[in-house]
């Protein structure tokens, strides 16, 4: 539905997008109603899947080759990494 | 995987987390390889979707609520809204 716009924008330019949204979904964690912190959450994903899209990369694919099978640092599910350590 | 963790971290700790993610992100898009850049994209929706997850929000529900049947500004598919307004 964006595909054109995307494009022409670049990827530094939805990155700022990003930021925006990203900055959005912190006032509406603090602040917002469920449906405001819902929507600001979409438009965070919204965007990520738009800079995904114009680098080239297949997001649903990347989150299962990181961690489809068990927690990338400890191999285990559920995960038994140290609490202070990530993620 | 990381459910108890999770709860017991709480929401500003883990949009912490999100946040070095998202710089992360930054600098891959900037320098890194394709696969580093499609990493950190993973890293940055695996934390969204926990944070998610601690405040009860479903994200796909709530994308497909906003973005499922055309664009929210001009209500077209492709989106005809002028470039320079969001998104």
């Amino acid at each position: 539905m964006y595909g054109e716009k995307d494009a022409a924008r670049g990827d530094a330019a939805t990155f700022l997008w990003l930021t925006e949204e990203f900055g959005e979904l912190a006032s509406a964690l603090r602040s917002g109603t469920h449906e405001e912190l819902a929507a600001e959450m979409a438009d965070v994903l919204a965007w990520l899947a738009t800079l995904a899209n114009i680098r080239g990369v297949e997001l649903e694919a990347a989150v299962l080759r990181k961690y489809g099978r068990a927690c990338p640092g400890c191999q285990a599910v559920p995960c038994v990494c140290d609490p202070a350590e990530k993620p």
